[in-house]
């Protein structure tokens, strides 16, 4: 069936949520990874309803047609990027908060709703919703869910999957699932709820969720600011915090070329050359003596180390790390990478980037979620084009991640960028499998095609 | 096939580990639900390797014998009852501790080690890992994982799901899959780790797992003890602690009749006819304001409460309530159910249950891990076969469950006890869905058939 034909079967059930202007056309091409598809979808549906989303996915299926789904489009992998002959499917227009329970500590959203949104609607009954992915100002919770969203607390609060109770999926061919539960304990059947979260749009539409939700931190946090020589020694500095029992709510590494690109962004004063810093945060109602005994640690690993109570000192080294995305997007198109490995291997991880950065002759600016052994190396480049020489120092990137006991990508998911390794990482019978049961989502592979695995 | 010959097939692989001696083919029968299959298994195999068990299921598929995979025979579900033309696979002698990582807060084991034998190993280290069920002194990590175990610490620390990030998995045709991770964060591919916890055997056998453990609380637990004058109210007394925002680190509730038979079993003085016993931990740096909080809510709400910050007292209490399944076994046949609602409703499910009984003329002794909604009310009765008006009761109390936005079972899982039930809370579709998933892990359906779902 042509294009013009599944449009005109889209725009007689969805009418004015069909857009086919040029500028939603050429946006849903693309997601924040720098990457985009190699041309423009058929139309982008506004679903503003779960009906909505059931309809389109009908007419996709009966005419075959891929959907790619999408939420604020500020994924790091391309998985939201849409092509020629796809439908681009937006849940940004389903943003409502749908029901608050402080009683039970859940609520039930709807996907399109922004991270940062919910979280002040939540604050207004002393609730939270941990996931706290450095884009929560512009992240879907949809898409958090959809990638498996990590971010700046997971070392202490947990990551998505620990964070949704449940979710409501509409199938390849418009069925509607409710899976999971109500409840914090559950174990009626397979968990798909686990399976679909972070399954980047390739076994169903998440039309809703069930989110666990905690009460705020009571009290203030302190911040432990600390600069080291170099990034590997800071990187050791912070296993050592881990290894000594310490647990911080935050605990962030920047190295010297990602500092001097945010500060340039931000027109601070140039940092310290070769400089790296570690930025802690600590909570409740340990908060001071944590800090302390953090700020030791890391003193004796060599750091020069400052600790605060004010907020505002707080917020700014956080605005810092936050502004890294755009920092990087300065310099040039970028690669973000995504790599995570057992916190003890945080240092040989960092030894070898800079091994890499010397043998292609590249520089490499690199953050790390810290405490939890998540790091994102950065390769810049000119054009849109990935060069090859940056590929291949991907490929060693990965490689190295995978020896030192790692994994792939830690919170941003595989979508197009990442898919080549995949095979490699889980093996070919775990790589087959996992194509065998999205086939069981998905008999005719409609959803998001030529994600995560490779075509 | 004969079982002759799937026997010789075996000896000749597996040796001496081959046992079909008349106690051991007896005891595979049953687990501890209290129930048991038609007749004996033609076989236990006591698996000491990887490779003793990747043989057995090279034998069991090429034969298309129905292998039962079993850890210490605790379940309550039925789920690993073995039974006439299935071979019993027993994990029990794989039980080493591989790794500890006290850097990495991470173990890896094989699973046949005892919860609490792993714990007293860990606390050496400083360590544990959360998972806490009742039965932690005689069930095993594999068998906590493949039902998804939960326990008395769930409320503030999470179930076995949260606390399991990798699993080696052999399939039914033998060959094994690494699944997972040894990183806190990872998002490679499908989230098959979850879909393996908690799925009773269906998918493979799990034969190693990386756990995430945690530090050791430091400081003193404070124990609250409070008698309500019925176990309704004593439910909305917790449920009220939940909804002032505090945590402890257990709450367990005891009604009239489960007390009673407990305090017989351990020979205590009889308790109060009609009353209640709620049992609260708190623990960590707030311990003591904690419970002081709790106890003024549970005050309000009409209990009688003591405050103690006596180790020695909080772990009389907490032997009473690990005393339960002992006290009933004592009674007769026991039926434990295993339903969980949202912690608002926990006084409503207690008036269903009266009702229940009213209707019925019948006692269910009940208790809850008051802190996440899980309730466990017991039937019991004479003989090996469940009376009708037992299923009957079973059935209203299921649906009075999901009516209240609950599930069939918390943490024990569907095993052959609940399957009739299993579909009408998953719907047709997620039944169908999840049964063809299970065909992709185990194509000829030999592992563990007729659990889970209905034949």
């Amino acid at each position: 069936m042509s294009d013009a034909d599944v449009l005109a079967l889209l725009r007689a059930d969805l009418g004015e949520r069909v857009d086919t202007t040029d500028a939603s056309l050429e946006a849903a091409r693309a997601d924040k990874s720098g990457h985009a598809s190699t041309g423009r979808p058929l139309a982008v549906v506004h679903a503003q309803s779960v009906d909505d989303v059931q309809a389109t996915l009908r007419i996709a299926s009966r005419t075959g047609t891929p959907v790619v789904t999408r939420g604020a489009g500020t994924g790091l992998a391309g998985g939201a990027n849409a092509g020629p002959g796809e439908i681009a499917l937006s849940l940004r227009r389903m943003d409502r908060i749908l029901e608050v329970r402080p009683d039970d500590l859940i609520a039930v959203v709807e996907p399109g709703i922004l991270n940062a949104e919910l979280g002040r609607a939540l604050a207004e009954h002393g609730l939270w919703w941990a996931p706290d992915p450095a884009s929560r100002d512009i992240s879907t919770v949809g898409g958090n869910i959809a990638t498996g969203a990590g971010g700046l607390l997971c070392t202490k609060y947990g990551v998505v999957r620990d964070a949704v109770l449940g979710v409501d999926l509409v199938l390849a061919d418009g069925r509607l699932l409710r899976l999971g539960h109500r409840t914090v304990k559950g174990v009626t059947g397979l968990d798909l709820t686990s399976l679909v979260i972070g399954s980047e749009g390739i076994l169903g539409v998440v039309v809703g969720a069930t989110l666990k939700l905690r009460r705020l931190i009571p009290g203030q946090v302190c911040t432990v600011a600390a600069t080291f020589t170099d990034a590997g020694s800071a990187a050791t500095a912070c296993s050592a915090v881990t290894a000594a029992g310490l647990q911080p709510a935050i605990m962030e590494l920047l190295d010297a070329a990602s500092l001097a690109a945010i500060h340039a962004l931000l027109s601070l004063a140039p940092p310290t050359p070769g400089a790296a810093q570690v930025t802690i945060q600590t909570d409740g109602p340990t908060a001071e003596t944590d800090a302390a005994a953090i700020a030791a640690v890391l003193r004796a690993a060599g750091g020069t180390v400052a600790v605060s109570t004010d907020p505002a000192e707080g917020d700014r080294l956080l605005t810092i790390r936050r502004s890294l995305h755009p920092a990087m997007a300065r310099l040039g198109t970028t690669l973000i990478e995504d790599v995570s490995v057992p916190r003890s291997e945080l240092g040989s991880m960092f030894t070898r980037i800079a091994e890499i950065e010397r043998r292609y002759g590249l520089v490499i600016p690199t953050v790390a979620h810290a405490g939890d052994g998540n790091l994102h190396p950065n390769f810049i480049f000119s054009g849109t084009e990935v060069p090859d020489i940056v590929w291949q120092a991907a490929d060693e990137l990965f490689h190295a991640a995978l020896d030192l006991g790692g994994t792939l990508t830690g919170e941003h998911g595989i979508g197009v960028l990442k898919r080549r390794w995949l095979a490699e990482e889980l093996g070919e019978d775990q790589w087959d499998l996992q194509r065998q049961i999205a086939r069981v989502f998905d008999p005719q592979g409609i959803l998001n095609p030529g994600k995560v695995f490779t075509p």
